[in-house]
């Protein structure tokens, strides 16, 4: 790495890294609708159909008693539930249109829902990757560095519930180690590990500890919030259901996502995809307000399709991005908050990792996603967490923030007296005007370089990924703990000692 | 490169190359709007006030004579160009508000205007660069190279004028041998390279040769267009005066597009920005209308911003995104056709490349532009054409082609039954209905790898970059030249000579 040396002539890597401040985004625009309103009926429709003819499979037994209550259909010994269109549309009216999640700091709160816009770093990865070490297992040690990243980039509002596995932990009590790693060295919000009752619980237990609440107050004031994936097509297993009761329980929030990759999860078109995933995450709703009336969900979208050639997951597809806009319309349509990705299927940080991701966000941002989730850091289909692109779609996030912050035109802006001012053929260079606006006219980029050809060549001819290793490796060198009371944080460290005995004696 | 053996796993490079089909695309989206109408109002009437105050200056005598006797104002001795907003409006109601060029393959014709949209090859750079020679000044040899792969890349639509200086042939009639070579090498639409009277004629005259038809036969069935600059701010030379004056009057389009770079040849704000840009626009308008009425224009916007701390062109930013934007409402406005870019500052065919480009795109096709110039081909902010870059551009264009075809929602395409069919938590991958639909289902990729990471690794863990590069050396060879006449290309010849011994005798 010769980057830290020689880079200096754009004066970035002596000094501070420049980032935006953090900012709650609220997006502008007007979503890009690809669905007449007919066919978004359409799509709903088919939804209600396959719910209530085809049924949705609950595998855990009481969610199964607590739905035929509310009116469902118990069709087989299976755990296949039928669910009618009225049935459904009454839990729909219960579900919150809008709502908040409280940060350790409270300049982090977020609010989920409306126009507002979360950038949410990568979760769930199997492995880690960075040009030093390359692809491989990552160590808990690795996953702190991973999230005081996550803490030191601005433009990430809520960690993942995990960058990716520490596969030096045992699985059992992992979630302990990353849920104490998240509440220390980050002040944002966190979502919690939901892979059954007993992890839900301890992220609960633990938030309401960081933050010095009761369970009633954390009810009220909700700050745990998970990812729900459903056994696509058509089923919800036990840990996922186990999540879902404990979140609506307390009054903290599901984001409920099917995993609908057209061709092997769903049928080989976005239509029946976009009607089997709205029926899912209709499915899961009933539950969900089954379990508690006003429980907070999000309608998860991740249909994407897979390579017909190789049946390989393909995301960051143009199919991705025309999905994303039709979630949008659909969840608009159902009143609940959209959550949407960042993806790609590349294996390493290059052309195609930037032009995948950029069809996401783009699909993402401009469908009206309220949350983007693996918002910066994925790679590999998902596979892999990369500290480099974590890094390079911080820039990307920039760069989309920056769009959705609308034009001034006002007679200062509008600069005609500076123009009549400048000869023709001349330039703005030295203008009084220039000087009172350059310094913070434009985007000032992380990674990006505008050097020229030689002196870039005579830099060390670094493509971004490169750069982006000097620069995380900057960021973790500088990042500082946010403040935490000491009696709190001994309480958190008792609460994880004492949980560990109990699930590993 | 060992890409052409091991890759063979995709079925890619073993047979011929996979691609979109040649098709006219037309934009079903509403473009993005990121100007309230009256901020819309507000830089036009800019654009007029510096049309009435500051003025224009026109460097060719002619051209002031003409204006003067259309009703402008002359100011001063140097060119400066008074134009009041009656006379401009005048001017602006005789512009065509859609027009076809056409191409010496009818089934390569194209529309201009509405909301059609063409995508166009890089134009214009000094220096070429692919991965085994590098960055260097190119020869006319490579410039036929470059253009068989315009010719044979289906998604791009139009050729630029020349994708990059033929640096072995002298300058007076590099343009007579660029003009052949694209005339026998393509049956697509190529533009002119129109620096000047004589160059502009040149190739008005070969396309009348090449597709068999008199001047007044391609006036009314136009072919040509070409990219006139301003020498901005506020400024139009003589070569690109001439240049408007021979196409206005042979009844052929021009694309006026003005150099400003906020916060170098334009003030540091966008809305200044704007205003300059539609100011230069509107004063070239109104001549080419003088010359003319009915003259065929385009608003060109290349609006974007320097980097303020070294003063470099920054392309692809968020800026130029929004600039994108905002141009295609002050177009259509305008009543006029737009033209935007694919840009990028990238010095290689790396992460930032591909998301700068995305930016471009999006902001152009999102915007409502009905040209994309430098659409494939443009690194280095313009300096430099890249042959891989080619590659991953058309790559890009294809994808968003596809997020232009709309979703089909009807039962076929629902698949309620096939749903009904499956069990849950099963998969999809044999069913009836995936067996029909699969082979054509979704976009199939070009240089895009979805092979997971140990057999991306086993083939050499090729970036994208390398991937292009033994993309674009198999196309070349698989190149076919498109049939022309043997007296049509002899007449062309001929002419190629005799005008080479009137410059050069």
């Amino acid at each position: 790495m010769t980057f830290s040396r020689r880079g200096g002539r754009e004066k970035r890597v002596a000094g501070a890294i420049r980032q935006l401040p953090f900012t709650r985004l609220v997006n502008p625009y007007t979503p890009i609708e690809i669905l007449s309103a007919d066919q978004v009926e359409a799509i709903i429709d088919g939804a209600f159909t396959i719910l209530e003819t085809r049924g949705m499979r609950f595998l855990e037994p009481g969610s199964r008693k607590l739905l035929v209550a509310a009116g469902a259909e118990a069709v087989d010994d299976l755990g296949t539930m039928r669910l009618d269109r009225g049935l459904v549309r009454e839990k729909l009216a219960l579900v919150p249109r809008e709502f908040g999640l409280r940060a350790r700091n409270r300049d982090h709160d977020l609010r989920i829902g409306g126009k507002n816009l979360v950038f949410t770093s990568v979760g769930g990865p199997a492995f880690v990757n960075d040009l030093d070490k390359g692809r491989r297992p990552g160590t808990h040690a690795e996953v702190c560095d991973f999230l005081k990243l996550i803490q030191s980039l601005n433009i990430i509002h809520q960690e993942s519930g995990g960058p990716f596995e520490a596969m030096d932990l045992p699985p059992e009590t992992r979630h302990l180690d990353l849920y104490l790693a998240q509440m220390t060295l980050l002040d944002k919000n966190c979502q919690a590990y939901a892979l059954g009752g007993v992890r839900t619980r301890d992220c609960i237990e633990m938030n309401c500890i960081a933050m010095g609440v009761t369970r009633e107050q954390l009810a009220e004031d909700p700050a745990v919030m998970a990812i729900v994936n459903t056994n696509s097509p058509m089923q919800l297993d036990i840990p996922m259901t186990e999540a879902v009761v404990e979140l609506a329980t307390s009054g903290q929030a599901c984001c409920i996502t099917p995993f609908t990759l057209a061709g092997s999860m769903s049928p080989a078109t976005l239509a029946g995809t976009l009607a089997q995933q709205t029926a899912e995450v209709l499915g899961v709703m009933s539950f969900a307000q089954a379990v508690r009336p006003g429980a907070k969900l999000i309608y998860g979208s991740f249909a994407s399709n897979v390579d017909m050639m190789s049946g390989a997951p393909a995301l960051g597809t143009p199919e991705y991005t025309k999905a994303a806009f039709a979630s949008g319309q659909i969840a608009r349509r159902l009143g609940m908050p959209l959550r949407s990705s960042n993806t790609n299927s590349s294996n390493m940080v290059d052309a195609q990792a930037a032009y995948e991701s950029e069809m996401s966000l783009w699909g993402s941002i401009m469908g009206g996603a309220n949350l983007v989730y693996h918002a910066a850091g994925w790679l590999e289909s998902g596979l892999t967490a990369s500290f480099e692109k974590l890094i390079v779609d911080a820039e990307m996030l920039q760069m989309m923030a920056e769009v959705l912050r609308p034009i001034e035109v006002n007679a200062d802006q509008l600069a005609l007296e500076s123009i009549a001012g400048v000869e023709p053929g001349g330039h703005h260079f030295g203008t009084a005007h220039t000087l009172a606006h350059y310094e913070h006219a434009f985007y000032a980029p992380m990674v990006s370089t505008r050097q020229n050809f030689e002196n870039w060549q005579e830099a060390g001819s670094l493509d971004t990924a490169r750069r982006a290793n000097a620069l995380w490796k900057q960021m973790l060198a500088e990042y500082q703990r946010p403040p935490m009371d000491a009696a709190v944080e001994e309480a958190l460290d008792d609460y994880v000692a004492r949980r560990k005995r109990e699930i590993l004696p």
